[in-house]
């Protein structure tokens, strides 16, 4: 792409909205902004070829709709595919009918740092997006530290040109009030030029949900004084200078999210190691009788361990986490779940029908917080949190990787699954011992000799879980590791397999002096080139 | 190793010491202790084969020097190899006439969590060693946690059996005050159930240098009220049981540190390009003038880094660190470093002469604190760190290799690299493009495909620099980053091997719509195999 040269940009447009409706005066608190009030075609001419956009949103809830929409429409109605292209900046993923429509519609030219949906994948895969995938607590930091607008090919250098924010209400002060996500919005409002705010008047008012402290920089940041889960250190709205605000649009479109996973026999095992091994902590003095502050991933795994957590031993716990899901609520409902905390609250419709029908029952048990605290390094390792999380593989001295398929086909991207690992009191990885691959139900081994892509190293986990068993790696040497994980963890169908490489570079390695960490370089992904080329992890033999 | 019964242990011992020096009586400033001295050779008969052992020490300063020396006597003299063997913890390494001497007696069993010298990287790498490589800041809350500890094979498995730590002066409270490191001291003092203390009467009183805080555990553990590198939140000594002090030593054996690596043209060139790359950012407005508090490693580049700031025009600068090395007493005296602190001073004898004759001048503008704390993931994103460690290898995307030559071969460990590079504000790694091999001058590349360990992945890293350029791979999809990486800091020699294996891998993962982090796993350690087989990365092509 060539550079946009730095064309003085014309910001007149002209409403075609009519007076504002009763919901929209009820939310919108500073009545000068229902000047701005505009409909989604009035700003669409506003936006060129190669800005750059700041999103709301976070694993698919709180992101803007309506003019996401829009602009598709208006590059599909104009055959602008590939002509109009944006670089995307969201915390986390949003709803598929804008980011994966954007993706398919040619209109994301870069993505950072996260996304779900077939359709921006394949983008990033077949090269038409450049996707730049980075732990969530420093995608928020570095986009206020300039480090990413910095490769703009237009000015302003230090800022995105917009940002596009779903908002549930707006203070008398002109204040953001998010929905079901923080995110990194208050970093995109800091470092965006221009904004515009979509008022969601079909969602409840999420007021009093969200703790939005000040996002200083060095020097001068400051502790984060949070001891407790349950712990404010900010304000209910993210402040914003309303001067910023080019346009207020009223939106009444919900936030598309799907069911949740449904548990399956595999996750339920890996649940119930995970609960014995929590109960043997409790009992040998390692972990309080409440365990210490959750942290839990997506996915049916997840959902089996929160859903034991709901039948299980262990009352007045306590969640330190990213995202909560549908089974959180279940915990909730069973009473021993205290006190969660997240950036963001993803329920199924039913789910959140559910929780505004029962308002008053967890609104004082809830907080929202921007990803930049709720991944935060600082306070997950001083709460020390329990932290469980899905990889793609793990390898026999537990490296894992959580991204690319192969070595080289992303999949959603790292998320906040290094920010908790890596600072956890304890680091667990859950995993089905073996995927399907097309020809063989067991034919992806998710336990390899070397991991074909690393995103967590052996110096950050502790637990390694499957439906096979659970591997403690605490204290352990990586040939003490090897053993463990292949024996506790891998299937039936890939255990002698793996004992065999571990035996064979033990023994090549001994004999060169280079056995800390025993590998025959020349087999280590020979597993991962026969399931390319014969649809099979069971390779016959090591060369 | 077959299990240790929990035998009643015999803890009688007696001295054959006369009355304490007058020297030894100025620095035990609790009376009760002078009682309980003792010579070396008096308490070897306490230690039993595979006791759990504790000591202080980092980066080879700060360490027991006379017991660990008599239990070495003990072993050669008595034949005692491989039937006396120790699981040994220490912050980081220590000097090689105690670890590296047990090493070669064989003497250890499991080493934890870093190490220096021939013989213990032998003794790892041939089988004889559990080493368990870790973040210095976890290791030593690990080690409260007591996730090591459970490990033993003999009661009490929530302590080590024994502490042995040097200091420089007790107080009247019988508190420890260390030499010129604290490292995971206070931690293993924490948790050991008897303690040595050798009291170096040959160094001055370090008295005043360090801060000591409280280590609480979860869900009491509390914010570090730190904002700038000078602040205190302890006190000056470790606080301890004295009835858990067993005997005190007199030792007058200086730390056995070494002269500094030295300069050379390579590392002078990556220092300019690192500073250059400083007042650019301090251009554009990212860094203030006086830049943000710096952590730099160990070795020739670091050295030509501080010494180049020394002559550079930044003012008012700040270290917070792991390590200082002569070259920050330079700095200090350019009238540029303002402050700085560590877990440990390690400089050459030459340099500590000079800092004990010109103690007034720095004692103010210098700190140590335990290694939880100088690599403490909160404080060190909260200040924005500019962190710079040289790894092995860096790969095209930006995983490098800090610990295993070959994918297996330990060289001395993680470090505090990873606590540093994951958190800092910019996180630095510098390397030459190329090392000798023993055939070829420039047959290692420093630059390659697949990085044969990981510890560092592409999502911490921000900058890579070689004496050839410096690569700025901020806000870069890893497409983006190869042909930069490649271009700016590979090695002419291995330029085009490298960008041909990018474009081939590049076109094949188009192909399969897998182009996210583009390889070729069949050829992804080619140039390592060609290492060991022709003692050279210059590969022919690729297959």
């Amino acid at each position: 792409m060539k550079p946009t040269p730095a064309l003085r940009r014309n910001l007149q447009w002209t409403s075609t909205a009519g007076a504002p409706s009763i919901a929209l005066k009820e939310r919108v608190r500073r009545p000068a902004l229902l000047n701005k009030l505009a409909n989604a075609q009035d700003l669409v001419p506003l936006f060129r070829h190669d800005d750059w956009l700041g999103w709301s949103g976070f694993t698919g809830v709180g992101y803007p709709k309506v003019l996401p929409t829009a602009l598709a429409d208006h590059v599909e109605q104009n055959k602008l595919q590939g002509k109009m292209k944006f670089n995307l900046f969201v915390g986390a993923s949003v709803g598929p009918e804008t980011e994966d429509r954007w993706a398919k519609l040619d209109m994301i030219s870069h993505r950072a740092p996260h996304q779900v949906g077939k359709s921006i994948a394949k983008g990033i895969n077949e090269g038409r997006i450049e996707f730049m995938d980075k732990h969530l607590s420093m995608f928020a930091q570095d986009l206020t530290y300039g480090f990413y607008t910095k490769n703009k090919r237009h000015p302003p250098y230090d800022k995105l040109d917009w940002a596009l924010i779903e908002a549930t209400d707006i203070t008398e002060e002109g204040y953001i009030i998010p929905g079901a996500s923080v995110g990194a919005t208050p970093e995109i409002l800091q470092t965006a030029e221009r904004i515009i705010v979509e008022v969601n008047t079909r969602t409840p008012s999420f007021e009093g949900l969200h703790d939005i402290n000040e996002a200083l920089l060095p020097p001068y940041r400051r502790p984060y004084l949070i001891t407790h889960p349950s712990a404010r250190i900010g304000m209910p709205a993210i402040p914003v200078d309303p001067e910023r605000i080019v346009a207020i649009i009223e939106s009444d479109r919900p936030d598309n999210t799907g069911p949740n996973a449904p548990e399956t026999p595999e996750s339920r095992l890996i649940a119930k190691h995970l609960l014995e091994f929590f109960q043997s902590e409790v009992d040998a003095g390692r972990l309080p009788r409440n365990l210490l502050p959750l942290q839990s991933g997506i996915g049916n795994v997840a959902n089996s361990i929160i859903g034991g957590l709901a039948e299980g031993p262990f009352k007045n716990l306590q969640a330190w986490t990213e995202v909560l899901q549908d089974t959180f609520l279940g915990l909730f409902d069973s009473g021993k779940l205290d006190f969660a905390t997240a950036t963001s609250i993803k329920f199924s419709p039913e789910g959140f029908q559910h929780f505004y029908d029962h308002w008053t029952d967890y609104k004082d048990k809830l907080m929202l917080r921007s990803q930049q605290v709720a991944n935060s390094p600082e306070i997950i390792r001083r709460l020390g949190v329990i932290a469980m999380n899905t990889p793609l593989e793990v390898d026999m001295y537990a490296h894992a990787n959580s991204t690319c398929a192969l070595g080289s086909r992303m999949l959603n991207g790292l998320g906040g699954s290094g920010d908790f690992l890596r600072n956890a009191k304890l680091s667990i990885m859950h995993t089905p011992s073996v995927r399907p691959s097309k020809t063989d139900p067991t034919g992806i081994t998710c336990i390899v000799p070397f991991a074909s892509h690393i995103d967590h190293t052996e110096h950050d986990l502790d637990i390694v879980v499957t439906e096979q068993g659970l591997a403690d790696l605490r204290g352990l040497s990586p040939r003490e590791r090897a053993p463990v994980i292949i024996q506790k963890c891998a299937h039936p169908d890939y255990r002698d397999l793996l004992m065999e490489y571990y035996d064979r570079a033990l023994v090549e390695c001994l004999k060169k002096g280079s056995a800390h960490e025993p590998h025959m370089l020349r087999n280590a992904f020979k597993m991962h080139i026969n399931l390319e080329q014969n649809g099979t992890m069971k390779v016959k033999g090591w060369d």
